[in-house]
């Protein structure tokens, strides 16, 4: 199954599924309500919002070897982990606002995002896939000289301007997504393809990734994880592409989606 | 005022106001919910719970500069912004549990954290001020070696584990504290005190840092703010001080109040 979360044409925040190409209306608190019931009720949508208000938002770096390497790191023993402040979700072609205070420094990351259905705490692989409501085509926007070079080494202040985490435009659940760790993964900007990965070549795979940060921690339900993006990113390209107002950034996943934003600049 | 949420004698959550020694029921969705209303039923506390579910666990580092020389950093132009994951909130008197994960590693960070009661976006620093909701007592926890060795860099993970964020054990309303800017702030460590600063130290105070934080970015309201620690804590010392099981540690901080947290290992 496929589900959303919409804006309609009345401005009503509404939970849906995709049915046949017709979104159904959904009754219930979220998309990880567990009473989620679908109704017969057909919506038209004005936009699509991100599936999620994420409870928490924590991110996985340094998840494929080429993109280490792309970028001058060391390949570590364990997951690099960072966070993003939860407001920096957005949805399906909603805009990508570049805020006044970024320079000409705004690159896309590709990612396959992970929505947790209950909390997780000191959970093996096995018993982690089955607490995943779960996934999404995600796009880790970065500043990249907030990030790299005006965070003191901290990664999380680039990375958590609103809007930098646009997410959907569905959550698919598991048995439509089917292998996590074998799915095509692309990013397109402006037209030109510049990430085109797979999943397979994650260092770790998903449910590892949960065991992992769930160890003496707990990650609580609507939590999304972002699993890492392959190589191929703006910043270290040689001339550098990067995310610019008019630009439109596509991210596809193979089974998940199709995720497109255009970029603007904050008024 | 002096507001706390605690567990009761029959293990029920309450909200409660703390009028001359007295614990009163309040009724409201949240500490920060604007129609929290106090009754005049007084409650018996079973122990004290955070005072708030942080919406996200936003923290400053390098706020003071004895504690950037202690650990051999370098002063940086912005506030260096890093994130603890909500989960690891705890409350007064609540154990600090040091997860199988951890070694000898961890430490003990006094701060001043500040609660949001609005959404915070592109605000001055007076119109920061008036969206803050009160003020706590909080210890950043912190496993050094993940913080600092197993991290890639990012200090996220070592920050993260649960019950690494104690705080509390009350909400203390702007206007009972005062000038945020200029508050004793002690932590003692088995009966020894081991951190003794002021806020008035802080490099840049609590409306500066809201407004820094809100820039391009949405502070949503209950996101928790740790403010930066001063200097002496324990890692960096010769010999090294460190929380380990059976240790008690108390952070005082003048008109804010005093939180005490035994520390244990994980079962």
């Amino acid at each position: 199954m496929k589900f959303a979360r919409v804006l309609s044409e009345s401005r009503e925040e509404i939970l849906v599924a995709e049915v046949g190409g017709k979104l159904m209306r959904c009754e219930g608190a979220s998309l990880i309500d567990p009473d989620l019931k679908m109704t017969d009720e057909v919506v038209k949508a004005e936009h699509f919002l991100a599936p999620v208000d994420p409870r928490a938002l924590v991110c996985v770096a340094a998840s494929y070897r080429a993109h280490i390497e792309e970028c001058n790191l060391e390949e570590q023993p364990e997951p690099v982990v960072f966070m993003k402040n939860p407001a920096a979700a957005t949805g399906h072609e909603c805009p990508v606002v570049i805020p006044s205070v970024c320079a000409d420094e705004v690159d896309y990351e590709g990612e396959l995002a992970v929505v947790l259905s209950q909390d997780c705490h000191n959970v093996s692989e096995e018993e982690a896939l089955e607490r995943i409501a779960g996934y999404m085509v995600a796009n880790d926007v970065s500043a990249r000289i907030w990030q790299l070079e005006r965070g003191g080494g901290q990664w999380i202040r680039g990375k958590s301007f609103d809007t930098f985490a646009p997410m959907g435009p569905f959550l698919v659940t598991p048995d439509e997504v089917g292998d996590p760790t074998d799915l095509k993964i692309k990013t397109v900007l402006d037209g030109e393809t510049v990430q085109e990965s797979s999943t397979k070549l994650m260092i770790r795979g998903v449910a590892e990734l949960i065991s992992f940060l769930s160890q003496g921690t707990t990650l609580l339900a609507g939590t999304v994880i972002l699993t890492g993006t392959p190589e191929g990113v703006g910043w270290f390209r040689e001339p550098r592409k990067l995310m610019r107002p008019g630009s439109t950034v596509r991210v596809e996943i193979e089974r998940v989606g199709t995720l497109v934003n255009p970029v603007v600049a904050e008024k």
